[in-house]
Protein backbone atom coordinates (compact mmCIF):
# COMPACT_ATOMS: atom_id res chain seq x y z
CA UNK A 1 0.00 0.00 0.00
CA UNK A 2 0.71 3.77 -0.99
CA UNK A 3 0.49 7.10 1.54
CA UNK A 4 -2.17 7.65 -1.99
CA UNK A 5 -4.32 4.80 -1.09
CA UNK A 6 -5.14 6.50 2.50
CA UNK A 7 -6.43 9.20 0.76
CA UNK A 8 -9.39 9.04 -1.16
CA UNK A 9 -8.81 12.71 -1.54
CA UNK A 10 -5.39 12.74 -3.40
CA UNK A 11 -6.72 13.55 -6.51
CA UNK A 12 -7.95 17.03 -4.99
CA UNK A 13 -4.43 17.73 -3.86
CA UNK A 14 -1.56 19.71 -5.45
CA UNK A 15 1.28 17.82 -7.09
CA UNK A 16 3.40 19.93 -4.44
CA UNK A 17 0.84 18.32 -1.50
CA UNK A 18 1.10 15.05 -2.84
CA UNK A 19 4.95 14.98 -2.78
CA UNK A 20 4.79 16.36 1.05
CA UNK A 21 3.02 13.77 2.21
CA UNK A 22 4.65 11.13 0.29
CA UNK A 23 8.02 12.11 1.01
CA UNK A 24 7.11 12.29 4.86
CA UNK A 25 5.92 9.40 5.41
CA UNK A 26 8.17 6.44 7.32
CA UNK A 27 7.38 3.26 6.73
CA UNK A 28 7.25 1.68 10.35
CA UNK A 29 6.96 -2.17 11.23
CA UNK A 30 5.21 -2.45 15.05
CA UNK A 31 6.14 -5.64 16.95
CA UNK A 32 2.54 -6.74 18.34
CA UNK A 33 2.12 -5.81 22.23
CA UNK A 34 4.09 -2.16 21.47
CA UNK A 35 2.73 0.63 22.98
CA UNK A 36 2.48 2.86 19.94
CA UNK A 37 1.03 6.46 21.76
CA UNK A 38 0.33 7.57 24.81
CA UNK A 39 -1.61 10.78 25.50
CA UNK A 40 1.59 12.18 28.15
CA UNK A 41 3.87 11.31 25.54
CA UNK A 42 4.59 13.78 22.36
CA UNK A 43 2.85 14.15 19.47
CA UNK A 44 3.41 10.78 17.02
CA UNK A 45 1.96 11.78 14.07
CA UNK A 46 -0.64 10.53 11.62
CA UNK A 47 -0.89 6.79 11.72
CA UNK A 48 -2.07 4.92 8.76
CA UNK A 49 -2.33 1.40 8.69
CA UNK A 50 -0.99 -1.14 6.39
CA UNK A 51 -1.66 -4.12 7.53
CA UNK A 52 -2.67 -5.63 11.48
CA UNK A 53 -4.42 -4.03 14.22
CA UNK A 54 -4.38 -1.25 16.19
CA UNK A 55 -6.56 -0.24 19.54
CA UNK A 56 -7.36 3.15 21.42
CA UNK A 57 -8.13 2.97 24.40
CA UNK A 58 -8.42 5.27 27.34
CA UNK A 59 -6.54 4.73 31.09
CA UNK A 60 -7.67 5.70 34.27
CA UNK A 61 -6.02 7.09 36.96
CA UNK A 62 -5.90 2.98 38.57
CA UNK A 63 -4.70 1.75 35.47
CA UNK A 64 -7.99 0.83 34.22
CA UNK A 65 -8.85 0.51 30.69
CA UNK A 66 -11.35 1.06 27.67
CA UNK A 67 -11.14 0.13 24.30
CA UNK A 68 -12.38 3.31 22.53
CA UNK A 69 -12.48 1.42 18.67
CA UNK A 70 -9.95 -0.38 16.45
CA UNK A 71 -8.25 0.60 13.26
CA UNK A 72 -7.48 -1.92 10.68
CA UNK A 73 -5.77 -1.86 7.46
CA UNK A 74 -6.67 1.31 5.71
CA UNK A 75 -7.94 3.00 8.56
CA UNK A 76 -6.12 6.24 9.69
CA UNK A 77 -5.61 7.00 13.00
CA UNK A 78 -5.54 10.67 13.56
CA UNK A 79 -5.92 11.42 17.74
CA UNK A 80 -1.87 10.47 17.63
CA UNK A 81 -1.56 13.41 15.67
CA UNK A 82 -3.99 15.53 18.42
CA UNK A 83 -1.60 17.70 18.83
CA UNK A 84 -2.07 19.71 15.87
CA UNK A 85 -5.82 20.48 17.14
CA UNK A 86 -6.06 22.67 20.09
CA UNK A 87 -9.22 21.47 20.69
CA UNK A 88 -8.07 18.10 21.64
CA UNK A 89 -8.04 18.04 25.12
CA UNK A 90 -7.85 14.44 25.82
CA UNK A 91 -5.68 11.64 26.52
CA UNK A 92 -5.88 8.23 24.55
CA UNK A 93 -3.61 5.10 24.19
CA UNK A 94 -2.78 3.43 21.17
CA UNK A 95 -1.27 0.16 21.02
CA UNK A 96 -0.43 -2.95 18.17
CA UNK A 97 -2.78 -5.75 19.01
CA UNK A 98 -1.08 -7.44 16.46
CA UNK A 99 2.22 -6.81 13.76
CA UNK A 100 1.24 -3.79 12.06
CA UNK A 101 3.04 -2.44 9.60
CA UNK A 102 2.01 1.32 9.61
CA UNK A 103 3.03 4.93 7.76
CA UNK A 104 3.68 7.87 9.96
CA UNK A 105 3.23 11.28 8.70
CA UNK A 106 4.80 13.87 11.08
CA UNK A 107 1.74 16.22 12.59
CA UNK A 108 3.27 19.54 11.21
CA UNK A 109 3.35 18.29 7.70
CA UNK A 110 -0.11 16.92 7.80
CA UNK A 111 -1.26 20.26 9.81
CA UNK A 112 0.53 22.20 6.85
CA UNK A 113 -1.09 20.14 4.21
CA UNK A 114 -4.51 20.66 5.65
CA UNK A 115 -4.14 24.30 6.57
CA UNK A 116 -4.05 25.09 2.42
CA UNK A 117 -6.15 22.31 1.46
CA UNK A 118 -10.17 22.65 1.75
CA UNK A 119 -10.43 18.74 0.90
CA UNK A 120 -7.55 17.24 3.34
CA UNK A 121 -9.17 19.68 6.30
CA UNK A 122 -12.89 18.37 5.21
CA UNK A 123 -11.10 14.71 5.08
CA UNK A 124 -9.84 15.12 8.94
CA UNK A 125 -13.49 16.12 9.83
CA UNK A 126 -14.62 12.88 8.50
CA UNK A 127 -12.13 10.99 10.42
CA UNK A 128 -13.00 12.39 13.25
CA UNK A 129 -16.20 11.89 12.73
CA UNK A 130 -16.40 8.77 12.32
CA UNK A 131 -14.53 8.01 15.35
CA UNK A 132 -16.51 10.16 17.63
CA UNK A 133 -19.75 7.92 15.89
CA UNK A 134 -18.07 5.26 16.99
CA UNK A 135 -17.66 6.67 20.34
CA UNK A 136 -20.33 7.52 21.23
CA UNK A 137 -22.27 4.03 20.45
CA UNK A 138 -19.49 2.60 22.91
CA UNK A 139 -21.31 5.15 25.52
CA UNK A 140 -24.90 3.98 24.67
CA UNK A 141 -23.11 0.69 25.18
CA UNK A 142 -22.10 1.13 28.51
CA UNK A 143 -24.90 3.92 29.90
CA UNK A 144 -27.92 1.40 28.37
CA UNK A 145 -27.13 -2.33 27.81
CA UNK A 146 -26.54 -4.56 30.63
CA UNK A 147 -23.49 -6.10 31.18
CA UNK A 148 -24.20 -9.55 29.91
CA UNK A 149 -25.64 -7.80 26.55
CA UNK A 150 -21.83 -6.30 26.39
CA UNK A 151 -20.00 -8.80 26.89
CA UNK A 152 -22.21 -11.32 24.65
CA UNK A 153 -21.33 -8.79 21.48
CA UNK A 154 -17.25 -8.30 22.86
CA UNK A 155 -17.15 -12.14 22.52
CA UNK A 156 -18.55 -12.24 19.32
CA UNK A 157 -16.68 -9.51 17.66
CA UNK A 158 -13.82 -10.99 19.19
CA UNK A 159 -14.71 -13.95 17.49
CA UNK A 160 -15.02 -12.68 14.35
CA UNK A 161 -12.34 -10.55 13.95
CA UNK A 162 -9.63 -13.39 14.87
CA UNK A 163 -11.97 -15.75 12.80
CA UNK A 164 -11.95 -18.66 15.02
CA UNK A 165 -14.72 -19.67 18.20
CA UNK A 166 -11.79 -20.29 20.74
CA UNK A 167 -10.81 -17.04 22.24
CA UNK A 168 -6.84 -16.87 24.29
CA UNK A 169 -7.96 -14.05 26.56
CA UNK A 170 -7.89 -14.15 30.21
CA UNK A 171 -10.34 -12.88 32.14
CA UNK A 172 -8.23 -9.43 33.62
CA UNK A 173 -7.96 -8.83 29.39
CA UNK A 174 -11.71 -8.50 29.15
CA UNK A 175 -12.10 -6.89 31.67
CA UNK A 176 -9.48 -4.04 30.50
CA UNK A 177 -11.51 -3.97 27.04
CA UNK A 178 -15.26 -3.46 28.87
CA UNK A 179 -13.56 -1.23 31.67
CA UNK A 180 -14.56 -3.36 34.39
CA UNK A 181 -13.01 -5.40 37.08
CA UNK A 182 -12.02 -8.56 36.35
CA UNK A 183 -14.37 -10.20 39.04
CA UNK A 184 -17.27 -9.15 37.10
CA UNK A 185 -15.98 -11.03 33.77
CA UNK A 186 -15.52 -14.26 35.79
CA UNK A 187 -18.76 -14.27 37.10
CA UNK A 188 -20.77 -13.35 33.92
CA UNK A 189 -18.73 -16.08 32.11
CA UNK A 190 -19.49 -18.92 34.62
CA UNK A 191 -22.86 -17.40 34.38
CA UNK A 192 -22.54 -17.98 30.54
CA UNK A 193 -21.04 -21.76 30.88
CA UNK A 194 -23.93 -22.43 33.39
CA UNK A 195 -26.23 -21.42 29.69
CA UNK A 196 -24.16 -23.32 27.62
CA UNK A 197 -23.02 -20.09 26.02
CA UNK A 198 -19.61 -20.63 26.02
CA UNK A 199 -17.02 -23.10 27.43
CA UNK A 200 -14.37 -22.28 29.89
CA UNK A 201 -10.46 -23.51 30.01
CA UNK A 202 -7.56 -21.99 31.51
CA UNK A 203 -6.79 -18.95 29.17
CA UNK A 204 -9.58 -18.90 27.01
CA UNK A 205 -13.01 -19.06 26.33
CA UNK A 206 -14.73 -21.13 23.18
CA UNK A 207 -18.01 -19.78 22.20
CA UNK A 208 -20.52 -22.70 22.09
CA UNK A 209 -23.85 -21.56 21.17
CA UNK A 210 -23.29 -18.67 18.61
CA UNK A 211 -26.29 -18.10 17.74
CA UNK A 212 -27.15 -17.99 21.68
CA UNK A 213 -25.01 -15.55 21.97
CA UNK A 214 -26.26 -13.38 19.65
CA UNK A 215 -29.42 -13.33 20.84
CA UNK A 216 -28.36 -12.03 24.33
CA UNK A 217 -26.21 -9.96 22.54
CA UNK A 218 -29.77 -7.97 20.44
CA UNK A 219 -31.78 -8.54 23.41
CA UNK B 1 -23.78 39.84 17.99
CA UNK B 2 -23.38 39.36 13.85
CA UNK B 3 -22.46 35.84 12.00
CA UNK B 4 -18.63 36.99 11.54
CA UNK B 5 -18.62 36.86 15.48
CA UNK B 6 -18.64 33.56 15.51
CA UNK B 7 -16.13 32.74 12.69
CA UNK B 8 -12.62 33.58 14.17
CA UNK B 9 -11.36 32.61 10.71
CA UNK B 10 -13.80 35.23 8.98
CA UNK B 11 -10.54 37.40 7.88
CA UNK B 12 -9.88 34.65 5.85
CA UNK B 13 -13.13 34.05 4.06
CA UNK B 14 -13.40 35.75 0.54
CA UNK B 15 -15.99 38.46 0.44
CA UNK B 16 -18.47 36.30 -1.72
CA UNK B 17 -17.97 33.22 1.26
CA UNK B 18 -18.92 35.86 3.95
CA UNK B 19 -22.07 37.35 1.73
CA UNK B 20 -23.06 33.80 1.53
CA UNK B 21 -22.47 33.31 5.64
CA UNK B 22 -24.21 36.34 6.47
CA UNK B 23 -27.13 36.10 3.77
CA UNK B 24 -28.06 32.57 4.57
CA UNK B 25 -28.09 32.72 8.57
CA UNK B 26 -32.00 33.32 9.87
CA UNK B 27 -32.32 34.86 13.41
CA UNK B 28 -34.76 32.97 15.20
CA UNK B 29 -35.85 33.46 19.39
CA UNK B 30 -36.34 29.87 20.93
CA UNK B 31 -38.32 29.35 23.92
CA UNK B 32 -37.45 27.71 26.98
CA UNK B 33 -38.37 24.15 26.73
CA UNK B 34 -38.23 23.72 22.88
CA UNK B 35 -36.96 20.84 21.41
CA UNK B 36 -34.37 22.18 17.85
CA UNK B 37 -33.01 18.78 16.52
CA UNK B 38 -33.92 15.45 17.22
CA UNK B 39 -31.40 12.97 15.71
CA UNK B 40 -34.36 11.77 13.79
CA UNK B 41 -35.69 14.68 12.14
CA UNK B 42 -33.99 17.01 9.17
CA UNK B 43 -30.93 18.53 9.20
CA UNK B 44 -31.28 21.68 11.59
CA UNK B 45 -28.61 23.37 10.49
CA UNK B 46 -25.21 24.84 11.71
CA UNK B 47 -26.40 27.08 15.21
CA UNK B 48 -24.93 30.26 16.17
CA UNK B 49 -26.05 31.08 19.78
CA UNK B 50 -25.93 34.79 20.34
CA UNK B 51 -27.99 34.75 23.74
CA UNK B 52 -29.27 32.09 26.70
CA UNK B 53 -28.63 27.94 26.33
CA UNK B 54 -28.88 24.93 24.32
CA UNK B 55 -28.43 21.54 26.11
CA UNK B 56 -26.94 18.73 23.78
CA UNK B 57 -28.11 15.42 25.16
CA UNK B 58 -28.72 11.41 23.78
CA UNK B 59 -31.78 9.62 24.55
CA UNK B 60 -32.43 5.98 25.20
CA UNK B 61 -35.15 3.75 23.08
CA UNK B 62 -36.30 3.89 27.32
CA UNK B 63 -36.63 7.41 27.57
CA UNK B 64 -33.55 7.85 29.54
CA UNK B 65 -31.33 10.88 28.62
CA UNK B 66 -27.73 11.83 29.18
CA UNK B 67 -26.54 15.18 28.89
CA UNK B 68 -23.43 15.57 26.67
CA UNK B 69 -22.37 19.11 27.10
CA UNK B 70 -24.47 22.81 27.28
CA UNK B 71 -24.15 25.60 24.75
CA UNK B 72 -23.86 28.81 25.61
CA UNK B 73 -23.30 32.75 23.97
CA UNK B 74 -20.76 32.88 20.96
CA UNK B 75 -21.37 28.40 20.70
CA UNK B 76 -21.53 27.15 17.46
CA UNK B 77 -24.19 23.85 17.01
CA UNK B 78 -22.23 21.66 14.85
CA UNK B 79 -24.34 18.06 15.26
CA UNK B 80 -27.21 19.37 14.40
CA UNK B 81 -25.92 19.78 10.61
CA UNK B 82 -24.69 16.73 10.89
CA UNK B 83 -25.84 15.65 7.74
CA UNK B 84 -22.80 17.48 6.01
CA UNK B 85 -20.93 14.67 7.56
CA UNK B 86 -21.39 10.68 5.83
CA UNK B 87 -19.21 9.80 9.31
CA UNK B 88 -21.23 10.90 11.79
CA UNK B 89 -23.73 8.49 12.70
CA UNK B 90 -25.55 8.86 16.11
CA UNK B 91 -28.54 10.84 16.98
CA UNK B 92 -28.34 14.04 19.11
CA UNK B 93 -30.66 15.96 20.77
CA UNK B 94 -30.48 19.83 21.18
CA UNK B 95 -33.21 21.46 23.31
CA UNK B 96 -33.04 25.08 24.39
CA UNK B 97 -33.19 25.39 28.38
CA UNK B 98 -33.28 28.58 28.34
CA UNK B 99 -34.89 31.60 26.03
CA UNK B 100 -32.56 32.01 23.10
CA UNK B 101 -31.46 33.99 20.46
CA UNK B 102 -29.77 31.79 17.69
CA UNK B 103 -28.88 32.25 13.97
CA UNK B 104 -29.58 29.13 11.74
CA UNK B 105 -27.70 28.64 8.69
CA UNK B 106 -28.34 25.59 6.63
CA UNK B 107 -25.92 22.97 6.46
CA UNK B 108 -26.21 22.91 2.97
CA UNK B 109 -24.83 26.28 2.96
CA UNK B 110 -22.34 25.57 5.28
CA UNK B 111 -21.08 22.74 3.41
CA UNK B 112 -20.48 24.73 0.33
CA UNK B 113 -18.29 27.01 1.93
CA UNK B 114 -15.99 24.81 4.29
CA UNK B 115 -15.88 22.39 1.09
CA UNK B 116 -14.17 25.87 -0.67
CA UNK B 117 -12.56 27.35 2.81
CA UNK B 118 -9.74 25.17 4.07
CA UNK B 119 -9.77 28.29 6.92
CA UNK B 120 -13.48 27.06 7.10
CA UNK B 121 -12.81 23.45 7.67
CA UNK B 122 -9.99 23.43 10.13
CA UNK B 123 -12.69 25.21 12.29
CA UNK B 124 -15.29 22.87 11.87
CA UNK B 125 -12.59 20.16 12.80
CA UNK B 126 -11.38 22.55 15.64
CA UNK B 127 -15.74 22.70 16.78
CA UNK B 128 -15.67 18.93 16.73
CA UNK B 129 -12.63 18.27 18.59
CA UNK B 130 -13.58 20.77 21.22
CA UNK B 131 -17.02 18.44 21.57
CA UNK B 132 -15.50 15.39 21.58
CA UNK B 133 -13.00 16.24 24.01
CA UNK B 134 -16.16 17.03 26.25
CA UNK B 135 -18.15 13.92 25.78
CA UNK B 136 -14.38 11.58 26.32
CA UNK B 137 -14.44 13.98 30.03
CA UNK B 138 -17.74 12.70 30.45
CA UNK B 139 -16.99 9.62 29.46
CA UNK B 140 -14.10 8.96 31.93
CA UNK B 141 -16.84 10.97 34.58
CA UNK B 142 -19.14 7.73 34.24
CA UNK B 143 -17.00 5.03 33.87
CA UNK B 144 -14.31 6.08 36.51
CA UNK B 145 -16.25 8.28 39.06
CA UNK B 146 -18.18 7.52 41.54
CA UNK B 147 -21.89 8.98 41.59
CA UNK B 148 -21.60 10.63 44.67
CA UNK B 149 -18.75 12.70 43.19
CA UNK B 150 -20.55 12.94 39.60
CA UNK B 151 -23.57 14.37 41.54
CA UNK B 152 -21.55 16.59 43.73
CA UNK B 153 -19.98 17.79 40.33
CA UNK B 154 -23.18 18.48 38.72
CA UNK B 155 -24.77 20.03 41.79
CA UNK B 156 -21.63 22.75 42.02
CA UNK B 157 -21.60 23.02 38.00
CA UNK B 158 -25.49 23.98 37.83
CA UNK B 159 -25.05 26.31 40.85
CA UNK B 160 -22.25 28.28 39.38
CA UNK B 161 -24.58 28.57 35.93
CA UNK B 162 -27.45 29.62 37.43
CA UNK B 163 -25.81 32.03 40.15
CA UNK B 164 -27.47 30.86 43.22
CA UNK B 165 -27.26 28.40 45.48
CA UNK B 166 -31.05 26.73 45.86
CA UNK B 167 -31.51 24.65 42.42
CA UNK B 168 -35.00 25.15 41.28
CA UNK B 169 -34.64 21.00 39.95
CA UNK B 170 -36.65 17.81 40.13
CA UNK B 171 -34.65 14.51 41.66
CA UNK B 172 -36.27 13.39 38.07
CA UNK B 173 -35.10 16.39 36.12
CA UNK B 174 -31.23 15.61 37.46
CA UNK B 175 -31.71 11.72 36.79
CA UNK B 176 -32.10 12.75 33.11
CA UNK B 177 -29.23 14.89 33.09
CA UNK B 178 -26.80 12.34 34.85
CA UNK B 179 -27.96 9.00 32.67
CA UNK B 180 -29.32 7.32 36.19
CA UNK B 181 -32.97 6.79 37.54
CA UNK B 182 -34.77 9.16 39.95
CA UNK B 183 -34.23 6.47 43.06
CA UNK B 184 -30.26 6.57 42.64
CA UNK B 185 -30.29 10.36 42.74
CA UNK B 186 -32.81 10.56 45.66
CA UNK B 187 -30.54 8.16 47.48
CA UNK B 188 -27.77 10.33 46.99
CA UNK B 189 -29.44 13.41 47.98
CA UNK B 190 -30.55 12.36 50.68
CA UNK B 191 -27.22 11.05 51.99
CA UNK B 192 -25.59 14.22 50.96
CA UNK B 193 -28.44 16.02 53.24
CA UNK B 194 -27.37 13.73 56.66
CA UNK B 195 -23.67 14.75 55.93
CA UNK B 196 -24.62 18.25 55.49
CA UNK B 197 -24.15 19.03 52.11
CA UNK B 198 -27.02 19.88 51.01
CA UNK B 199 -30.81 20.36 52.52
CA UNK B 200 -33.79 19.29 50.36
CA UNK B 201 -37.30 20.77 49.99
CA UNK B 202 -39.87 20.18 47.36
CA UNK B 203 -38.96 20.73 43.73
CA UNK B 204 -35.72 22.73 45.09
CA UNK B 205 -32.15 21.20 46.38
CA UNK B 206 -29.95 24.21 48.26
CA UNK B 207 -26.25 23.76 48.65
CA UNK B 208 -25.63 24.28 52.24
CA UNK B 209 -21.64 23.26 52.09
CA UNK B 210 -20.36 24.15 49.18
CA UNK B 211 -16.29 23.50 49.89
CA UNK B 212 -17.57 20.18 51.55
CA UNK B 213 -19.11 19.51 48.11
CA UNK B 214 -15.68 20.32 46.34
CA UNK B 215 -13.84 18.51 48.30
CA UNK B 216 -16.27 15.45 47.32
CA UNK B 217 -16.19 16.35 43.88
CA UNK B 218 -12.66 16.54 43.63
CA UNK B 219 -12.16 13.19 45.75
Amino acid sequence: MDVQDFFPVWAQLTPQQQKILTQSAIRRSIPKGTTLHSGSTECTGLLLVCSGQLRAFILSDEGREITLYRLFERDICLFSASCMLRSMQFEIMIAAEKDTELFVIPADVYQSVARESAPAANFTTEIMAGRFSEVMWLMEQIMWKSFDRRLARFLLDESALEGTAVLHLTHETIANHLGTAREVVTRMLRYFQSEGLVRLSRGAVELSNHSGLEVLADA
